[in-house]
């Protein structure tokens, strides 16, 4: 959806008779938007663990992609099994990779050899268009939700509807429009007028980096804001309503999403403040409950806290030898969540909510 | 108190027949321990403005021994008045600044011309050695809380007391020892096995800069992590209190601290840790109730948000022209609060709490 000198990206794609696929090195924004091909399992699997692609959906179907490129090289039993797990094995935290995984192989398993390579291309771009469908379902249904508050607020038309987001779930995330941006996006496209706090997100700063990327280049007017100051806001009466996105929910409602989350859900309940969480449903974990108890963290390079580096130029934050700890995610309770948005419609944050959505999965 | 090339530090000092002080440039650190010469009350505030000395209590001493080089150039009333608003002006949120200047002035105006020099000298030093004192009493009280929580856990003795602070409340935000930092010296030095979580403290990183160059310089471990961490360290049992400083305190308890520090205790009170906040009476606003209403927040400069510089690199961490908001403090409202700890000992955050142990302020 991004435009970039005139024309419109995914955030994933193959073209014509290309073997492997594209991506916008996340690393590079926003200095540069530099598009590269993966043309190997491997790479796929580098491009995930060096977070060139982030966002529980994206890095779903950059797997997917991955093991199709596996298939070309190698259909075996074996091939899948290995590459299965060397996917799998890049991040433990977002679910979707699971899930993704898991649809390539009950695709391919049955399938003798020789239709592998051409069915798991099917197969992945199958992902990737469905979530493509599923955020741009997720974007009218909390729409809904802007829209409402707009009217609520339509006697003092000066004022934006203010949401606040931490990291950054758009379209960077996903593989077209995002899940906790897409309602923005949608909502600015008809016209209401939104303003959004970006939580710059440390470490690694998706919110500064990405998020207010993609909504400068939306035209989305914006502010980013450090972490620490949503509190404050919030307690000002300048917070309408937060959306943020999520790597995994289980099935009782708990939300994974990144580090930080949890203390912005702490301040919206504590300002009545609503927070929803938009997700599609291959973000949920039905075989979970409690998600502080449940979901791995992920613990990442400390680097990623010692030092800065954007171009060429990298600073260091704190004496040498500090000693960090750099924990990726934390778990919202249910307890704090006003409301699930899945492209199914909203839902309670429980285990009634979502299996009145999915009743697939009661 | 720390210790440099052998030598031991107060953060603000005079030597011999020295005309003007000494302030070490907390701009620089932690690449260089650099020490200044300050010669003029228009130096005096320019050093507090650009926060090369910062904490509540530093500035406050260090806008007293700014009047005192205004008595030296000139001590007419007309001086002391305008050199009072002009030191006041510098930064509107710690009320300690205030505190010293409203001291310095009641103690200058009764007074001839010719003794005023030397009185304001005096006093100024008063005001430096009443904040050691002080503070050296904070960490005393505060030392009994530790030294409680360590033998309450003292069936495990493989753990240390895991203290979550934010910002830099230690001995560089006060004269010596520091607030919240003060208990935590006195128990290390104790013998007590105690650990810090440095909160980073964005955007200015006073925690990954200062506070973790002080515990260092100390000896105390510690570990830095991102303001986005300590709520997730909250769910999982791995902090045993949290200690923080206060810039601004009502009669009611509310509590004014570095942006951020409202949703540290929003985590503590939902995880059921401890929350002190440590303060010297001078902090204290005898004259507001609700923080959150009464108390000014001072707005700082977008670049100390979009930009990161450390010694000759600068980073840009966000698009060009990237509107931010950069806000300097949060109210902790007082419920949040576990209680005070000031140098006449720890008390409920509330008035009668308050006026229990400060009588004359009933």
């Amino acid at each position: 959806m991004v435009k970039v000198q005139g024309k419109h990206f995914r955030s994933i794609w193959r073209e014509g008779n290309q073997l492997g696929f594209n991506i916008v090195d996340q690393t590079c924004l926003p200095n540069s938007f530099s598009v590269i091909e993966i043309t190997s399992v491997d790479e796929a699997a580098n491009a995930i663990s060096t977070m060139q692609v982030r966002g529980a959906p994206l890095i779903g179907a950059t797997a997917a992609y991955g093991m199709a490129l596996a298939m070309h090289l190698d259909p075996s039993d074996k091939s899948i099994q290995n590459n299965y797990q060397k996917l799998l094995d890049t991040r433990p935290t977002a679910i979707n990779l699971k899930w993704a995984l898991d649809k390539m192989r009950a695709a391919l398993l049955p399938l003798g050899k020789e239709k592998r390579e051409k069915a798991a291309f099917d197969e992945a771009l199958w992902i990737a268009d469905d979530d493509v469908a599923n955020c741009s379902a997720i974007g009218d249904h909390g729409l809904g939700i802007i829209r409402h508050l707009a009217g609520e607020s339509s006697n003092n038309k000066t004022d934006p509807i203010n949401i606040l987001t931490h990291c950054n779930a758009g379209w960077l995330a996903t593989v077209d429009w995002g899940t906790a941006l897409a309602p923005i996006y949608k909502a600015h496209d008809a016209g209401i007028d939104v303003h959004v706090w970006v939580d710059e997100t440390r470490p690694r700063n998706q919110g500064a980096s990405l998020t207010a990327w993609e909504l400068g280049r939306h035209g989305v007017p914006h502010t980013v804001i450090v972490d620490n100051t949503g509190g404050h806001l919030m307690q000002h009466g300048m917070v309408d309503m937060c959306i943020v996105g999520s790597d995994r929910t289980t099935r009782e409602g708990d939300v994974c999403n990144k580090i930080g989350t949890y203390l912005k859900a702490l301040a919206a309940k504590d300002n009545d403040v609503p927070f929803y969480v938009a997700l599609p449903y291959s973000t949920i974990d039905w075989t979970l409950r409690d998600g502080v108890l449940e979901i791995p963290i992920e613990q990442r390079d400390p680097r990623e806290i010692t030092h800065i580096t954007r171009g060429d130029s990298t600073v260091a934050l704190m004496p040498e030898d500090t000693m960090v700890a750099n924990y990726g995610f934390d778990v919202t309770p249910a307890r704090l969540v006003t409301g699930l948005i899945t492209e199914r419609g909203i839902c309670a944050a429980s285990e009634e909510g979502l299996v009145a959505l999915y009743p697939e999965n009661a």
